[in-house]
């Protein structure tokens, strides 16, 4: 039980990225967003969500690749899981659709890891919990967050209105202003990992 | 790799709680604290601390049990390693010291289980990080949380000058003030487990 995971961390520029199609938001307001989670709620219930922490180094520091969108708000690659569908491949899903090339025989194959948080939303409101407060019966999202292993060579796919930016630990830890609850902790959740740097 | 670990939690009336002689901060001052740091780290190289998260239920909500000092500071119970000292030897070591029993009888079997957070003091001084920053080759404290796993039934022994709370996550989240930087973000830390919460 004592001895830490290891997590093996390879240099950014190890890895090759091109650009495809936009992938446009489905909501363009926070309002429209919670209108259609309250319409899909009542069809198919509570939702699950799976995000991806995938990992590069920078002059030895652990780097997490973002999304960007417009000049602003970041986000983890990943998205909502189809009614029934596994976690796991769902997570391979959305990452092919975030990341992939459209070239099936380009895709990497993502190594989906260990789940390192799971959030939960209590209502049809932005705030979410690292628990599920009390009193809270029927949650209206469970968001989980995999550490995805990345290999020595990826190809990744950036759609055209979108910026994938590795952004450093020490950028992420204790800024939740620039980068919200769920990803301003994440260096506290990866601390328990060594994490082998990978030099070329 | 997809699936949750799981750890049972019993309710805080499981246990029993009494008292023993009272014990003492070694420094009664931030300074003296980081002076008597420094000392012994030309003697003895980076510190190393182990602290426990002992969870207890109440109202099928997660409770962490803290040991507070006056009024105010709370503080996980645990505490530094001899020089070359093992972590989980040593964790149960400041576990009896702290919380323990005087009679070896009736002291628990502490089962000293995952390593949660790893904390990176950089120099003399009270900020820590979850990685160890960057340019910083000789940091002078590392700090690590292990989740222990409490049987049904336990006693503790709680110093006179000390008290012993029971401190739901969802007043150590977003409590950054009043628990500090490595206590509140627990919750965070915690949320890839199973809870079972287990009745009397």
């Amino acid at each position: 039980m004592g001895l830490a995971q290891a997590v093996d961390m390879y240099p950014l520029s190890s890895y090759t990225f091109g650009t495809k199609e936009p992938k446009m938001e489905k909501d363009t307001s926070v309002a429209d967003r919670l209108a259609r989670m309250k319409l899909n709620y009542t069809k198919e219930g509570m939702r699950t969500s799976v995000e991806a922490i995938l990992l590069v180094q920078e002059h030895n520091h652990p780097h997490i690749l973002l999304l960007q969108i417009g000049n602003t708000f970041c986000k983890l690659p990943g998205g909502h899981l189809k009614p029934g569908e596994n976690e796991i491949e769902g997570l391979k899903r959305k990452l092919n659709s975030k990341l992939g090339a459209n070239s099936p025989t380009l895709q990497p194959d993502w190594q989906i890891g260990e789940c390192v948080a799971v959030w939960w939303r209590p209502n049809f409101e932005t705030n979410m919990y690292p628990y599920c407060p009390p009193h809270i019966s029927k949650p209206k999202e469970c968001k989980k967050l995999y550490l995805v292993h990345l290999s020595e060579r990826e190809y990744f796919a950036v759609p055209k209105n979108l910026k994938l930016l590795a952004v450093p630990l020490f950028e992420l830890y204790d800024n939740v202003q620039r980068y919200g609850p769920v990803i301003s902790t994440i260096p506290q959740q990866l601390s328990r990992f060594q994490f082998n740097m990978i030099h070329e």
